[in-house]
């Protein structure tokens, strides 16, 4: 795509790739440090993705979870933003080239590129499963699902009709059960009364775990209490329950081929292929295996935060792929390096502080995990709304998150039951 | 596409193609009078296009402006929705084919399809210059304008900088006026601070009117102050200038070529090409001329409104395609309808009741024209956010939609500035 550039060689000092978590808090503080620096990200904006499935699920609008990259770092003059591709990372010559053709040279560089889904080498899957990382997947969700009911209303046939209205979650960890949990609270209330011949109430999701239990990042004594809510909800949940094929009108499930509307995918992740490009050590997902202060081993100069990197606790597990994880290596990182440039020191090793592992189910449930404390039930679905609404970036996407959380609380409505899909894959569906 | 349906024949009394400001009224009507009716739409939702520009310009999310048609006839329990294209029109055989395949009976038909943009011919300008009639246009011209700046602060080059950064409106209506000012504020204010390279104040609106004279349908000097506004917002309006051919870099207006980096369309509307199918008589836009009652001459039972009818006042002028009369021939042919369809009788001629005419232009700045009352300056600004508000479909979207220009009046932020292209342009544009 890209051809060897022209344009001069940019002289910044650090050049971060992603402005995820992990890679805006980086900017933010070399920013603060008035450290020469530049942002390359392939999107205009932020994304909280912990909120995307409320995307997915017609509850909150695209924009109510992204912001501007360019507005984030606005007051710190040292940053400069790029939307561009990175095409090659040329360590030798220390230079990031992009799919603008721009080639930016570098002293330091960050990789938190994040991860995308992994269809454990299916890809075909990808077309017909959609996964919930990015805007463009939330609202393809959003629009499948939509019309899902719009064709079970066409149809004449009840056996077509309860296919079309039968949604499979693949992947039973948080994004899972919470998909789960919204689908069916979207066909129970938000839905219920707007149509005609099928009745939405009877709409079926199942939740599919190849292990022998769901939430396998929490205790036990909380996943029993998730999976008993979202059975109270009506979420169908398999355990040892491995997909063995996909497409988009049925569903293969440990030997059982389940017709369905639409499977969404909550499995595999897999880092960003980015991280494959610099040849270095990476485990099966592809997270590159970093030194204790995030430095890649063998690359002066490079390190990586977030979903890209491996990085293991003390008691040598891999930390998972979440937003605090990947906001406190980054705000870590944005020191160590402002440490390391102003003062040519060192930093201790990273340490990662559980602020408290939480997945929502539905309206009044949700559960909470401290180590030191467990919460699950009401208090817990109070506590991740305020703690979601706190951690987002701004004070507008709060006041619009919340007043849209309270119409709905009171209401039972979605506010965003919009069906736009890309023009290209749109008139596949209606065919 | 669709081929001769095998689904069995619906026995709808009534059939509305369109769910726009007529269709939806017109379906509300018969549904208070428990009529059977099908409403028939491309989309799932209603759009308050009056706001679509505030999409355009980052300000809103589509959402915002968007109700899904099922909610709104959802109490209605005589009313079916079909998310479908008409396909063809028998009126012989009196029924509506559909891209599903379905096809609808009726004994009464109203079309209410709308109007799409007109190139005057220039189909190829479509690719270039979109339009703001639809959320998809709305999204392409908010990341083609977002993404123009992004490239400009890329370039090393101060002419393609400058080119870049020049937006051309052409169409002097009440969109170009909204368009034009929104574009200059969007650049003034919100991103004014957010790029390294280039100045966003610096950026350049042109407004260009064939005519001699911008808001024709206002008086003289509510289009002089407009113009007086736009000078003074920084908005270049051209008159007398017509556009004689546009592509991605530059737009030939009265002979002058103009680099630019974006053109909007805001100049012709035509009929939706349904209008046509009928085979009746149709002006040059493709409105089908309509007898007093709205009923299609020689084609007994058929029904035209909105921006698809060619409607006469007292004067002989046309009624102009706006929100208003479209709303008020709903109203009316609904309630004309119940009255033939219960007693058998027929409705004194619909009579268009001027509620006045509004453009907005920036900050504290607008028109109003009640015809025997002018209003310009801020009361006419707060004039029009009132009733814009107040004619917004549901409490949910009044309070969101205020609580964004509450933030947007306080702040000079945009809140909506997501770069999200349908995918198959969106690599294009990069290039």
């Amino acid at each position: 795509m890209a051809v060897e550039s022209t344009v001069p060689i940019t002289g910044a000092n650090v050049v971060i790739v992603g402005a995820g978590f992990a890679g805006i808090e980086v900017a933010r503080t070399l920013g603060a440090a008035n450290i020469p620096t530049v942002l390359v990200d392939r999107q205009n904006f932020h994304l909280f993705q912990p909120l995307l499935y409320q995307v997915a699920t017609a509850a909150l609008s695209p924009a109510d979870i992204a912001e501007p990259i360019r507005k984030m770092v606005r007051r710190y003059s040292s940053v400069e933003v790029r939307l561009a591709e990175v095409v090659r990372i040329d360590h030798p010559a220390r230079t990031v080239l992009l799919s603008t053709g721009e080639s930016l040279a570098y002293r330091w560089l960050v990789l938190a590129a994040g991860a995308t889904h992994s269809y454990f080498g299916h890809d075909e899957w990808g077309q017909v499963a959609p996964g919930v990382k990015t805007i463009e997947d939330a609202r393809s969700v959003r629009a499948r699902l939509l019309r899902s009911f719009e064709l079970a209303e066409e149809s004449r046939d009840p056996v077509e009709q309860r296919r079309l209205m039968t949604f499979g979650v693949v992947g039973g960890g948080p994004t899972g059960v919470e998909m789960a949990g919204s689908i069916v609270e979207l066909a129970r209330y938000a839905l219920a009364k707007d149509f005609r011949r099928i009745n939405p109430r009877s709409a079926k999701v199942l939740l599919f775990e190849a292990g022998d239990r769901i939430l396998t990042s929490f205790p036990d004594s909380l996943a029993r209490y998730a999976r008993k809510q979202l059975a109270r909800l009506g979420v169908e949940v398999r355990t040892n329950c491995p997909v063995s094929d996909i497409t988009e009108r049925w569903l293969v499930a440990d030997g059982e081929k389940i017709p369905m509307g639409l499977a969404i995918w909550a499995a595999g992740v897999a880092a960003s292929p980015l991280g494959a490009t610099l040849g270095v050590q990476a485990d099966k997902a592809g997270r590159i295996e970093v030194n204790p202060d995030l430095s890649v081993p063998g690359m002066e100069g490079v390190y990586v935060a977030g979903d890209l990197a491996l990085v293991r606790d003390r008691q040598g597990r891999a930390l998972p792929g979440l937003a605090q994880v990947a906001k406190q290596q980054g705000a870590y990182l944005g020191r160590a390096l402002v440490k390391k440039i102003i003062a040519g020191a060192d930093s201790a090793p990273f340490v990662f502080n559980n602020r408290g592992n939480t997945a929502i189910i539905g309206r009044h449930s949700a559960v909470f995990d401290f180590g030191w404390c467990r919460v699950k039930g009401w208090p817990a679905w109070l506590l991740w709304a305020l703690i979601h609404v706190y951690l987002l970036v701004g004070f507008e996407h709060r006041l619009l998150v919340v007043a849209q959380w309270v119409w709905r609380y009171l209401t039972y409505e979605r506010g965003a039951r919009l069906i736009l899909e890309p023009e290209c894959s749109s008139r596949s569906k209606l065919k």
